[in-house]
């Protein structure tokens, strides 16, 4: 099962064409889908994506680029998906081919919004894509630095170790390190959740609090994270590993980060929406953080999630950001 | 044993100065020991700290300044040190004052370089001071953002619970919060060990490397951390509570952090001699880092601790920076 698999990426973002990159890097034929026909004639003629990581120059004599989710879905054997959550789900509706023997590894990194579900549950039971075949591909990595080609890990996640090594096979090279995890559900749920604690440290910084507070607030966002996952999936898990707390750090301390430089915005005084639309985009973190506080108000036995409440309280229920984060910090040790 | 104990801090530095704003603050009469007496000179005269955080106004009413170390250790009942590590012996060699009955809080994070031994385990093993009596004040927490009254987190480790109660009551209030703990042997190692992983950070960002291995550093570090600490002295400790990794990442994270700082020098070319001397101080991290080595080595059996056998063998041995961090990188994950 070894080289003789295709790979495909969905999506034109950062996140994709970084894949991309990495794939080609080594030398492998990429199918690659995106909605915007522009940008494929862009890339066929001038090697590059005008919109995301435009530095990095690609082989185009490797690329397929097609704006038809049919033609990449059915003539690749590994899709490797990273179209943003909030829009899967309208993507996924223009399917007519299959995803029988497909190996689905998702890159995304947050909640479909239509169904509530992470990435790969989505698959399974919208689709019946059995779990043995569905994987995740996490970081630590901001696609800014594969641009950059600066040393970084990536987190192979499958339920078949050797679908997971296959990937992994297929994007480690120079400047990149990988490691294989049976741990779909939770470095699934783990780059979601980060993503709304990076909301929260924007949030912190953006109302004056120092770097004393935000190592305070990462150390208990891991363990509110380790409490919320092991709610959702109990298995033997290190919540110290890279998957975890490094994808969390790298998050919430860089400046890369867009989730938090929304909540940073938050923090200065920004409602929800004029915060939107000065980024003319939404952060990821903002649907994980309705999608998570639902999924624990579901269940019967919580667990201690005060950061994501307050973060929930903040951006859905117009929660006073200064008087609630005050509140937030005596839950906090 | 609530309100009639007496507060002394031992120390010029900005630790020391912090510590001293926290207890005034809160209406403490506090002795202050420093050897430099035209500071002390400075401080009455002028209300602050001529060297460290110097915008600090002090109620100097309320001081006991003193350059007699003898006169602070025998006229007050809670002793809290903050003098370095590498200085503590040669203060505590003018002793002619008596522990008896004294409660002794260490501030330092380090090792005494003559014993190699933390600060709790030199007290008890030189002056016979029983463990009930010593306690750890640790952060995280950069003095400067104490200046600048940021919200923080101490946490104070005592084998007698009323005694981290005493101290953190004394020093809680509006910009500081405070946890206990039980945990001296394992708070102090950590207050030391995480010194040199923000020397190995800054190492890494002066070679170059970025933000995705920055976080797989941190996420290292604290495994190999929490495998060290349980070799030293197991008990049960998470070690994701802010004194172990709150800590690690305010140090290896901040601006402010000394030792990232002199890493960061080191990874630049600097040798360790230029980077000391273009400091004009000795970074705490740089003894920390051959005790730690030195007590692995000593044990049969070892646990793995490949950053810190890293910057050691870069400290100390005259290393290649660029290809020991290029071997380090296939160690981490």
């Amino acid at each position: 099962m070894k080289n003789e698999k295709t790979f495909a990426v969905l999506g034109g973002g950062s996140w994709a064409t970084a894949i991309v990159k990495m794939l080609t890097g080594n030398g492998h034929k990429v199918g690659w889908y995106m909605r915007n026909t522009d940008a494929i004639q862009h890339i066929k003629t001038h090697r590059h994506n005008p919109n995301y990581l435009s530095s990095v120059e690609f082989p185009v004599n490797l690329l397929d680029l097609s704006s038809d989710i049919n033609h990449i879905i059915g003539s690749y054997d590994v899709l490797i998906f990273a179209i943003p959550s909030a829009f899967l789900n309208t993507e996924l509706k223009k399917l007519t081919a299959s995803f029988d023997g497909k190996i689905i590894f998702s890159a995304i990194k947050g909640i479909v919004p239509e169904s509530g579900l992470i990435v790969g549950e989505h698959f399974h039971r919208t689709y019946d894509v059995p779990f043995e075949n569905i994987g995740v591909l996490t970081g630590p990595c901001h696609a800014e630095e594969v641009a950059l080609e600066r040393l970084s890990y990536l987190t192979l996640a499958c339920a078949d170790p050797k679908k997971a090594e296959l990937v992994a096979n297929a994007l480690k090279g120079d400047y990149i390190k990988t490691k294989i995890s049976d741990d779909i559900i939770g470095t699934e749920y783990a780059a979601m959740l980060k993503n709304i604690y990076a909301i929260a440290a924007g949030i912190a910084h953006g109302l004056g609090y120092g770097d004393n507070f935000q190592s305070v607030l990462m150390s208990n966002a891991i363990r509110e994270m380790k409490r919320f996952i092991k709610k959702v999936h109990k298995m033997k898990r290190n919540i110290n590993n890279s998957a975890y707390l490094g994808d969390l750090l790298v998050t919430g301390y860089s400046t890369f980060s867009r989730n938090r430089m929304f909540g940073n915005m938050i923090g200065k005084g920004y409602t929800v929406k004029s915060a939107q639309m000065e980024m003319s985009m939404v952060a990821e973190g903002y649907y994980a953080t309705k999608s998570a506080h639902d999924l624990m108000e579901k269940l019967e036995k919580k667990s201690k999630t005060p950061i994501i409440n307050t973060v929930y309280e903040i951006l859905y229920n117009n929660g006073n950001a200064k008087r609630l984060f005050k509140e937030l910090t005596d839950k906090l040790d």
